[in-house]
Order: structure tokens, then C-alpha cells, then sequence
């Protein structure tokens, strides 16, 4: 099932993608979810964040060639901070670079959606705890993550948490070629084979910590291959068996 | 105005202390906010954490004195990181030292509630968008914190952030006493005039990254004297004006 959170006639409304349509369901993907009556075509409906968690979890370095690029050494746990829920923005939304930025990076990642409350599972079970997989553009501001020594305030401001365009409940995670384009050109490329802590890893390692909740999104990482945008380019991040997320890239006047 | 949450008969509900009594208001104090008729005796009932926030937000090395105490250069912007929601517990909750730390810390810290919707607020305004003020213990895995060296996973684990006991509407959050108290000695003393960034300069630069909603929490750091706690500890956090935020300290067996 590739599950969507969309806006047609003026309300929002859960639906599942089957084709070139989305088919209406009632109640949500965390609970009782029952395919409606109603049909809409792709293109007249508006793609929104499929997810509105009570937090992003974000795991830096999980790829060993990004690890590589940054020159880290590879971590023996996973790399674990936040992303605040008022960077979302959707599918078809505009990531806005903020003027106290000089650099503002992609990074293409593939995020975990967190099915039902999880709190210490062990990792030959934690797959049970994730609903499915999304897309994520975990936008960095380069030059402050730099200055700052630490990711909080760099990947924080509203709309550098593009997410979408759906969420796939029935691939394999830890096997899925995932690939950023910027306009058009392949600058990430990998696949997520090269994890250095698999899905179940990931889970395992930030449950024992805190209490995921329905919804809660925990994004895996980035491969190689970050760079920077600049205004007017288009973004897509891009994984085998989700879909394309895409977004433009501006400045405010 | 001291705003309290709390849970009555049965019902969890907004209020305002007077005396020993609990005066309970209907609506909610980022909207229409009106007193009833309702009034509980405060032993009577359970107080909550005064807010549920989209997104608690936290200042790192905001007094000169704790800058020094960890042997880090007083920064020339406010050093931004988050702590999850899933993190919060009232004021009559414990916090529960997790099995993979052997080091927690008590942290004592004004917090700043967020009033209305804020994004880019100037200083010379940034007061006007605070509902009010309140304790919070931003308590930390010291262990963990140095291993990641960087606080997000460190300060994340459940209970590891008590907030109120109330919000106090009328305090100069800028000149207000503030001491932490572990099994009734006083560990950390101090007051916001030493901070480094004001209260409003804290919200006019968190609202250059990200917008904040009403409810939303900004911790604006621990002065000097942080220290660890231990099972069957009690840690108090007081502020002149808010009151005292009392957290018992336990592992779980």
C-alpha cells in the first residue's frame, strides 16, 4: 500500500495510491483505515505531508561513504538529534532558504513512519513498530551546522523538512536504491544496503531512549554526494518502490 | 496571573492558583480564557505540566558562570538545540534514570511559553509573544552527552523534562532568583539577570530559525553548579515568582 495524506474539495483526508488515482479512506493509517467510496484523480488533489508526527528523529552519519565525505569516523551507535515538526512541508511545497544562511545543502534520506506506541523494543522485532517508509530531504543550512558544531539550529528552519510523497508500507527497507536530482542531475546515488545501522537498528537504538508515538517520523541518514541549492532549482529525492519526492527552491524578496 | 493544568475529579482542565485553591478557567490561555466557578483545594488535585508544546526548544550556555564551569567560550549567538515532547512530565511525576547512563544530571531553568504565533519577531517585541514563565529541568545524561558530544540524545530520555509547576504571567524573567535544590541543598544559585542572551533576544533569535506556536517552550540554559543525581533523590527547581518545580529521582527495577 502506498498511503497518502491529501486536500481535495477543501478537506483533508487520508487515501491510497492506486495508479493515477487516490482513493479516499476514513480513519488513519494508525488506526481503523477503510477504504472509501470516493476517487480522485492524482492531479487534482494536493499531496501534504503524508504524517504529521509529535517529533522527527534524525540520525546523522549512517552511511560509510558519507561518513567518508564528512571525514567522521564510522559511529558504533547511531548519531541521533531533531528536527522540529515546524520544518514539515509537503510534495508540493517550496523549501525557502533563509537569508542568514549562505549555504543550504539536500541531503536525501529515507524516513521511518512509526505505526503504534514503542518504547525499548528489541531489534528482531522492531519492524513490527513501523507503519512503512517515506522520503525525507533532511535540508541543512551548511555554514551554520559548521559554526554551531552541532546539527540542531542548521536543519531547523520552517520547510527543511520536506516529506513525501507517500508512504510505502511493503518494501525493504535495508535494500532500496535511493537518489537525489537537482534539476534534473543525479547527485546522490546509493542504496540503503550501505546502512551502517539497518531499520530495525534504528528503531531499536532511538526507542531506548524515548517513547515513539503513532506518526513519529525517524529519518535514516544521508549517502554521499550532499551539495548545495541555490533559488529556482528543483529537488527530488527519489527511492525505489516510494516514489519522487519533489520541491522548489527559493528566496523570499 | 500563575497558570497551572491539572486533573480534577476525573478531567484534566486549566486553572489559576490562588492561595491553596486551584480556581479553574474554561478555554485554554492561548485563546479565550475564562474564569469559572470551580474552585479545588490545591492538595485536591494532581497538577500537569502547565503546557503541551509542539516543540520545546533549549538554550545551551546562557549564563557566564556555567560557560566557565564546563570550560566553554561565551558564544555570540544562542546555542539552539531541541528536546522531544515525548520528554515531558508534571510536576508531581519522577524522573526515571535510564539503565545506559550512569550519569544524570539536574539542570535548573527559567522557560519561556510561548503566547501567539511567532516567526521573525524583532526583540524590541519578542516579550509580547510570551504567555508567561516557568521551571523546567533540562535533565541530562552527562555520560552520553560527552560521548555524542552534542546534547540532543543526552537530554531526550523520558522524564528528562519536568516542566512547571505553573506559568507565572507577571515576572521580569530578566531578574528573577533562580536555585535548584538536590535533597534540600542548594546546588545551583543564581539569577537571569547573568544571562548571556535576555529573554527576548532568545525569542527574536529562535524565531529567525523556526516558527513557534502558542504553547511552545524555549529553556533558556542552567546557571553554574550542575551536578548529578541518584536514585531516591528529590531535586527542586525554584524561581522567584513561578514557584517550586519538585521532581523525585528513581530507576526502575
Amino acid at each position: 500500500m502506498r498511503i497518502v495524506r491529501f486536500s481535495a474539495a477543501g478537506k483533508t483526508r487520508y487515501g491510497v495510491l492506486e495508479g493515477h488515482h487516490v482513493v479516499e479512506y476514513s480513519g488513519t493509517p494508525f488506526g481503523p483505515f477503510k477504504r472509501g467510496r470516493r476517487k480522485f484523480l492524482l492531479k487534482q488533489v494536493v499531496l501534504l505531508a503524508p504524517v504529521v508526527p509529535s517529533k522527527i528523529v534524525a540520525i546523522g552519519l549512517n552511511y560509510r561513504d558519507h561518513a567518508e565525505e564528512v571525514g567522521m569516523p564510522i559511529p558504533d551507535e547511531p548519531y541521533i538529534f531533531f528536527k522540529p515538526v515546524s520544518a514539515i512541508v509537503g510534495p508540493e511545497d517550496s523549501i525557502i532558504l533563509p537569508p542568514i544562511s549562505t549555504r543550504v545543502d539536500y541531503e536525501g534520506e529515507l524516513a521511518i513512519v512509526i505505526k503504534k506506541r514503542c518504547r525499548n523494543a528489541p531489534a528482531s522485532r522492531a519492524r513490527e513498530y513501523a507503519l512503512g517508509y517515506t522520503c525525507l530531504n533532511d535540508v541543512t543550512a551548511r555554514d551554520l551546522q559548521r559554526k554551531d558544531g552541532q546539527p540542531c539550529r542548521a536543519k531547523a528552519f520552517d520547510t527543511f523538512a520536506p516529506i513525501g510523497p507517500c508512504i510505502a508500507t511493503d518494501i525493504e527497507p535495508n535494500a532500496v536504491q535511493i537518489e537525489t536530482y537537482l534539476n534534473g542531475e543525479c547527485r546522490q546515488a546509493s542504496n540503503t544496503k550501505m546502512f551502517i545501522f539497518p531499520v530495525e537498528d534504528v528503531i531499536a537504538r532511538v526507542s531506548q531512549v524515548m517513547t515513539l508515538l503513532p506518526g513519529d517520523v525517524i529519518s535514516t541518514g544521508t549517502p554521499a554526494g550532499i551539495g548545495p541549492m541555490r533559488s529556482g532549482d528543483r529537488v527530488e529525492v527519489r527511492i525505489d518502490g516510494i516514489g519522487t519526492l519533489k520541491n522548489g527552491v527559493m528566496s523570499l524578496p
